[in-house]
C-alpha cells in the first residue's frame, strides 16, 4: 500500500495523513469548492476537487471518491467518520472497484447499521440488552403485561420511530394504558405504523463505549472504554478514557461483550461498541459504530496506540501485534469538542472568521485541528474547530491540564465550546465522576459561563450542598464497591 | 507555596509557567528589556522588568531577582536552565531572604560545580570513574608510568585547563613523553601552571546521562537515562530515551550509581548524573547538573512524570509519592533542538526574524517553545527557538514521527536545525543505534542537507557498504549481547 485515498475533511483528514506519512505512505485528499484552501489539501502529496460545497455533492458521492483513486493510482480509501463511513453500498462499490477499504466488510457494516439486525448478530453471544419487547407490539394488555415484568420506569418507543416521535416515558403501571394509547396513536400519525417497542428506562444513563480492534486472521482485541457521557443536543462533547465508575471487574467484562459483539459480524478493523450503564453498573448494547470514532484520541493516549496504523496494517492484511494481555491503561486522557457554537444559545452553531486562533502546547496537550487563523468555518459541515486533548498520571491531572490548556487556547471571532468545557472541568460533578448523559440539562444554565470569581462563588455553594449530601449519607452503610458507587451516583441525584 | 517567580526566559520559563498554573500556583515572570514582549512575559500571572538585554545586567543578577519577589510576594523561585541555576551564591542569597529555592542546597551545587569535589564526594560510594591519575603531576617518568598501566589511547589535560589548552591525545606509548612535554609548556603559558592529569582517552564515547529526584525525606529515585551523543560544538542537539545500547543490568547498574552519586551529597529536587559509556558498554563518572536539564521532556514522556511537578512538590517538603520499583518506561522519546543556527556555517547562530512560524501537531508530537511568528530571535541569548519532542511505542516509531514533525514544522526568516534534524533521524548510523559523540563530525558535511531525491542516493550507498561490512562480520562469533552490540560499534567505525 503505497497511496492512500482519504475520503474526508478538516481535522480528521489531516489526522490520517499524519500516520500515513509516518508509515511512508503517500496521501491524496480529496476537497469540496468551500475547502479548496483547506490544510487537508495543503497537507496531502495529491489533491482532487470532487465538487461543490454540499456534501450530497462531493464529500457523499461514493462514484466521484472512487474516480478520484482511480486517476492518482490510491489504492486504499480511508473513510475517516461520518461522510461515507459507514455506508455499506459504497464498501461494496470499493471492493468492487477493486481498491481497499480502510474499515469493515460491507456485510458488517450493515448488519451493525440496523439496529434490529445488530440485537439479532448480539444475541448469538451472550450480550447484555435493556430489558423489554423483543419484538414490536400493539396490544396494549400484552404490552402492560410485559411493561410489569420489566419494571418501571419504562419507555415506550415507536418501532418505526426516530426523532423521539411516539416516544414515552412512563413511571407507574397506573398511567401506562393511557401513555401507550397516545404512543401508538403519535407513531400511527407519524410513521403509517402503530407497533411500539417497551424497555427498561434508565434514569440515569452512563454512555460508555469500548474500542475494539479486529484482523483477517481472526484476532479481536479491546482497547478499553471510553465515557462519553457529557453530551449537548445529543451528542458527544466531553470523552475520557478510562471511565471513573468502571471498576477492573466490569471493565473486563464489557470489554468481553464488545469483542464479543464485533465477533458476532467477523469484524475486521477499528469499531466502538456502545453500551449504557445505570445506576448500578449494569450495562447493556446499545450499537456498534463500524468506524473509527472522533473520541479515538483518548484510547491513543492511554494505551499509546496509534489507531489509524493500526487500521492501516489491518488493511494491508497484518495481523495484530499485540495480545490483550499485553494492553495496559496508561495514566488518564480527556478530550474536549472545540465546537464553532454557541453554548449559551442552545450549542447551534456560530460560524464565522477565527480572527485569532493560538493553540495550547507542552506537556501533554494534544491539539487535533484542521483551521488556521484567518480561516473560515464553513457552514457546510460539522462545525468542529478542533480536538483538545489532555493526558496525565491521573484523572486530577488529566482535568488540571484540560484547563490549563483551556486557558491557553485563544479564539477569537466566533463563539466556541471552550468557556463550556472549562464549566465541565471545574464542576462539582464532573470532577468527582459521579455524572451521567443528564450533566448537561442538570447543570448548565447561562450562569455557567459567568466570570471567574462569580464562578467561584458558584461552585463554592454547589460544594458545600455536596458535602452537606456527603454527610447526610455517611452514616449508611456500604457493602461492595460497586454498590457504594450506585450509592454514590442515586445520592448525586439529590443536588 | 502559592505564588512562584520564574527566574528565567524562552521556552523553559514558559514550560515551567505551565505547570505551575496546572497546580493552581500564580507566576511572576522577570524579563529584560530584550524580551519585554516575550510569551513568557504575556503568559505569567504578573511581571517584571530587571533590566537591559545583557544577562550580567538582568537574568545574571541575583539580587534583582530576589527583589522582584519581595515585590511581588513570590515565595519560590524556579531559575530554570542557565542563568543562576547552578550558582551556589545565589543560592545562599535566596536562602538568606526566607525564599525557597526550587532546586538543591547550595552546598550540594557547589561540591557539584566542581570537577575535583564531585570526584571526591562520588568516590565515597563505588562510582566507577575514567581510569588515571587521580592528582595533578608535573613528572614525565611517572606519568609515562601511570599511562601504561592505564593504557592507551590516553589524554594529557591541563590540571588548571579548560577550552581544550594543554590538551593531548596520546595514542602510543613512543609518543608519550614528547606529547607530555607540549601539553606541559602549553599549561604552563596558558594558565602559569604545567601540572596534568592522565586518563585513558575514549575513541567512541556516547554521552548517556541519567535523571534523579531526591526529596527532603532522603528518599532518592532514578528516572532511567538520556542518550545525548549527538552533539555539535560539544553542545547536545538530539538526545533520546531510553539509549539504545544500554542493557537492562547496564541501566540498573547506571542508575544505582546516579542514586549515589546524589546521595553523596544528599541530593535534593532533580538532578542528573552524567556518564560517558565506552565501546565495551564501561561507563564512567562524568559529572552532575544540578538543576533541570533542557532535555528533561524525553524524561517526562517516557515516564508519565511531570519533572517540574515533582520540583514544586519536593521544595514545598513533600515526599516523592512513587517508588524506583513503580517506574516503568513506556515507548521511546526523542528531542530535537531547534536551534537558529546554520548547520553548514559550523552552527553559528543566525538570528533574525520568524518570518513563518508553524509547529507541528498531532498524535506524539510536543512543542515547548517561546516563540510565535513574526517576533526575532534575540542576539543575546541562547539561540534556541524550540523543543521538537515526539513520544512513539519504539524507538522507529519515535524517529518516523519525529521525520514527520520536522516536515510539518515551517520556519522562515532563519536558518535552524530542523533539516540537520530530518539528515540526523534517516542517516544509518542513528537508525541502527551505533553511533557516538563524533557522530556529526564523522557524518556530517555540506552535502548532507541536498536535497531529498539527493540525499536518498546517499543514503542507499551508505546502507549498502553498511551492508556490505555487515556481511563481512557475520561471521565472526558473537559471544554476550554486551560483547556484540560492542562489536557493532567497533565494525562502525569503519564506514
Amino acid at each position: 500500500m503505497k497511496k492512500i485515498l482519504v475520503a474526508n475533511r478538516g481535522e480528521i483528514a489531516l489526522r490520517i495523513m499524519r500516520s500515513a506519512k509516518e508509515m511512508g505512505i503517500k496521501t491524496v485528499a480529496v476537497f469540496s469548492e468551500a475547502d479548496r484552501n483547506s490544510l487537508h489539501v495543503r497537507y496531502a502529496d495529491e489533491a482532487i476537487c470532487i465538487g461543490p460545497a454540499a456534501s450530497n455533492q462531493s464529500y457523499l458521492v461514493g462514484s466521484k471518491i472512487i474516480d478520484a483513486c482511480q486517476q492518482t493510482g490510491a489504492e486504499a480509501i480511508h473513510p475517516g467518520y461520518g461522510f461515507l463511513s459507514e455506508n455499506p453500498a459504497f464498501a461494496q462499490q470499493v471492493k468492487a472497484a477493486g481498491l481497499t477499504l480502510i474499515g469493515p466488510s460491507p456485510e458488517a457494516m450493515e448488519i451493525m447499521g440496523n439496529k434490529l439486525s445488530a440485537k439479532a448478530a448480539a444475541l448469538k453471544y451472550d450480550i447484555p440488552m435493556v430489558p423489554g419487547t423483543e419484538e414490536a407490539i400493539t396490544n396494549v394488555e400484552e404490552a402492560k403485561a410485559r411493561a410489569v415484568e420489566v419494571g418501571f420506569p419504562i419507555l415506550i418507543k415507536a418501532a418505526a420511530g426516530g426523532g423521539g416521535k411516539g416516544m414515552r416515558i412512563v413511571n407507574t403501571v397506573s398511567d401506562f394504558e393511557e401513555q401507550m394509547k397516545l404512543a401508538v396513536s403519535e407513531a400511527t400519525s407519524a410513521f403509517g405504523d402503530g407497533a411500539v417497542f417497551i424497555e427498561r428506562y434508565v434514569t440515569s444513563p452512563r454512555h460508555i463505549e469500548i474500542q475494539v480492534l479486529g484482523d483477517t486472521h481472526g484476532n479481536i482485541v479491546h482497547l478499553f472504554e471510553r465515557e462519553c457521557s457529557v453530551q449537548r443536543r445529543h451528542q458527544k462533547v466531553v470523552e475520557e478514557a478510562p471511565s471513573s465508575v468502571l471498576t477492573p471487574e466490569i471493565r473486563e467484562k464489557m470489554g468481553k461483550c464488545a469483542v464479543d459483539v464485533a465477533r458476532s459480524v467477523n469484524y475486521v478493523g477499528a469499531g466502538t461498541v456502545e453500551f449504557i450503564l445505570d445506576e448500578n453498573l449494569d450495562f447493556f448494547f446499545l450499537e456498534m459504530n463500524t468506524r473509527l470514532q472522533v473520541e479515538h484520541p483518548v484510547t491513543e493516549m492511554i494505551t499509546g496506540l496509534d489507531l489509524v496504523k493500526e487500521q492501516i496494517k489491518i488493511a494491508r492484511g497484518e495481523a495484530i501485534s499485540f495480545k490483550q494481555e499485553d494492553l495496559k491503561i496508561n495514566g488518564h486522557s480527556i478530550e474536549l469538542r472545540v465546537y464553532a457554537e454557541d453554548p449559551l444559545n442552545n450549542f447551534l452553531p456560530d460560524i464565522g472568521t477565527l480572527q485569532t486562533y493560538q493553540t495550547p502546547k507542552g506537556n501533554g496537550v494534544r491539539v487535533d485541528d484542521g483551521f488556521e487563523q484567518g480561516m473560515e468555518i464553513p457552514i457546510y459541515y460539522d462545525p468542529m474547530i478542533a480536538k483538545l486533548v489532555t493526558h496525565g498520571k491521573d484523572r486530577t491531572e488529566a482535568i488540571d491540564r484540560m484547563i490549563r490548556a483551556i486557558l491557553e487556547y485563544d479564539i477569537t471571532g466566533i463563539q466556541t465550546t471552550l468557556g463550556f468545557g472549562k464549566f465541565v472541568m471545574q464542576h462539582p460533578a464532573f470532577v468527582s465522576g459521579q455524572f451521567d448523559t443528564h450533566f448537561v440539562s442538570k447543570y448548565f444554565t447561562a450562569d455557567s459561563l459567568k466570570t471567574e470569581d462569580e464562578q467561584e462563588a458558584l461552585i463554592a455553594a454547589i460544594s458545600a450542598v455536596m458535602l452537606l449530601q456527603e454527610q447526610k449519607t455517611a452514616a449508611q452503610p456500604l457493602s461492595t464497591s460497586a454498590t457504594q458507587k450506585s450509592n454514590w451516583v442515586k445520592n448525586r441525584k439529590a443536588y
